[in-house]
């Protein structure tokens, strides 16, 4: 952009809140910046968080139905509480609603929240309907947590998991926006993990349950933008290493992009909601066998350490990386 | 609109939810179409509420500065909590900013949050940021229910209370949009009434100490229609009428507005934030004498009644009032 006041992106947000927002209230557990916020209400802990999903800024009617926009809103929403350890209960969508809009598209919108909440057993308990320029759903998610909660924030010395493929989504919606060049090929995996991103709670409950886990995201950025987010969290001292032939890919990738088409939708693609953990050094064998014991299969895909720098080796090649992924910039 | 198929509003979606959604969870205790939803949390109830304000549909930077927009934002949210007699605690802000917004324009909105925050004891715990064409905050409000909490739906045989003047926001939101022929009068007071709506947090507070109040609703988007929100939500066979001479009203109006402006402006004009309520009439007596004690006004404008209609009684001429308002259309 060229007014310099103007270049700013979401960053600059969280450095106003951190200067002027200072915790007051005890029963506000963790801090502005997780995937949720914790909150202990009655003699319990809950995570609440809200996302909003806008109209060709996360999703276009082009490449998705009314009811998938709507389902993937719910998976997108929820995963924040996942990736904290909590269950997640209840939402509320506030819907604003472009002039024009077919009744027949809200029908279908709500058909999506009916469908993600019997699949994933969420009660949707109120919001509020605006018009509005452009369309898009805001939905609050409020979940219990059962035990402790996960928060983002690494430590030296753990090894780094992913629970599964990394760049199918993005890869799902680069074909998406270039359908003629793919007709034909099957190429259906690729665009559901972009569609609808599976959750595998099933998997998480049982990771969660090992109660080794020190540190989680889920991956909505990208991987370069979300490990960052992870590691450096409390400590920007921290650095990390990801081996690039760890991290698990979905093969038919390749039989549709090149090496450097990959590894970007693998670093800075996003889209995939899939879990990004740590484990302490000392505790990884008692992990690796109790996961082995549940039948559950994760990715060690590298390591955290001192030298506040994020490397990725690929072929033996260390390169840094600082940046990428998906930030909104103003 | 010209397709038929467009020509839905809010009331739309509100049927939508009564057919699709039924309710399963047993800890959230009342229905979605109230001021909030009320959860049992822990062994606690809390509401919940979310509120969108959204720039050139409910403000417009012409008219409010940055910090006054949010720091409304956070009035508009919270007033619904309050209208179900919940202790606002928490809240999380969804920003969604324009491209070419300049970070001036971020740090004023911060700034009026964290004024509001301060002045209603709330905390702000998270959220999120998004590029978005159009500017707007859609803020998740939490509140902690402490004793019963007032739901919406009235019964026959009960009087209707408002707390405060009504019109006077939309008053003043007419004078913002024709400045130049209000010039060096004194608007002041009514212009605030929209910029700043008053909850007197305080008046509230005594009123539902009293435990006879049994139906609420705040007034947000003119009295004909949260009225009808307010006594038909359990019960539609239900009716009411209001005596004009009875509703309070800002005296300096008569200076700027015809009878008929300030009809309109009273009866459809909507952002007053001001409180709904009936009590028994079995009650009113004891009711009445209590408030005196606790020195508060409040204003008896009217009855419900099981005629089904509802009716404006002005200089003894009964006239139905059934539409009016603000409803979002599509």
């Amino acid at each position: 952009m060229s007014n310099r006041i103007n270049n700013f992106d979401e960053n600059y947000i969280y450095k106003i809140l951190k200067k002027n927002f200072k915790k007051n209230n005890k029963n506000f557990l963790n801090n502005i910046g997780d995937d949720a916020s914790i909150l202990k209400l009655g003699n319990k802990k809950y995570a609440v968080s809200c996302d909003i999903q806008i109209e060709n800024v996360h999703f276009s009617f082009k490449y998705s139905k009314p009811e998938e926009i709507s389902y993937r809103a719910v998976i997108v929403a929820i995963s924040d509480l996942l990736a904290m350890g909590a269950r997640p209960e209840f939402f509320l969508n506030s819907l604003n609603i472009k002039k024009g809009t077919s009744s027949k598209i809200i029908d279908k919108i709500f058909y999506g929240f009916k469908k993600a909440a019997r699949d994933f057993n969420l009660e949707l308990i109120g919001g509020n309907v605006s018009s509005s320029k452009q369309f898009s759903l805001d939905l609050t998610v409020i979940g219990v947590v059962k035990k402790k909660y996960i928060s983002r924030g690494s430590s030296v010395g753990q090894n780094i998991y992913i629970t599964d493929n990394l760049g199918t989504a993005s890869a799902g919606l680069k074909i998406l926006k270039n359908k003629k060049k793919y007709e034909g090929l099957n190429v259906k995996k690729i665009i559901q993990a972009y569609i609808k991103p599976e959750l595998n709670i099933h998997k998480l409950n049982k990771l969660i349950s090992t109660n080794l886990i020190k540190s989680m995201i889920d991956v909505t950025d990208g991987l370069t933008i979300d490990l960052k987010r992870l590691i450096k969290y409390k400590d920007k001292s921290l650095g990390a290493s990801i081996i690039w032939e760890k991290i698990p890919i979905e093969r038919s990738l390749y039989k549709f992009f090149n090496q450097k088409t990959i590894e970007n939708l693998v670093m800075n693609g996003g889209d995939d909601y899939k879990f990004l953990f740590t484990v302490d050094e000392k505790d990884k064998k008692v992990f690796e066998s109790k996961i082995k014991s549940k039948k559950i299969k994760v990715h060690n895909i590298g390591n955290t350490d001192n030298t506040g720098v994020i490397k990725l080796i690929k072929s033996g090649m260390v390169k840094k990386i600082d940046s990428g992924g998906f930030l909104h910039r103003f």
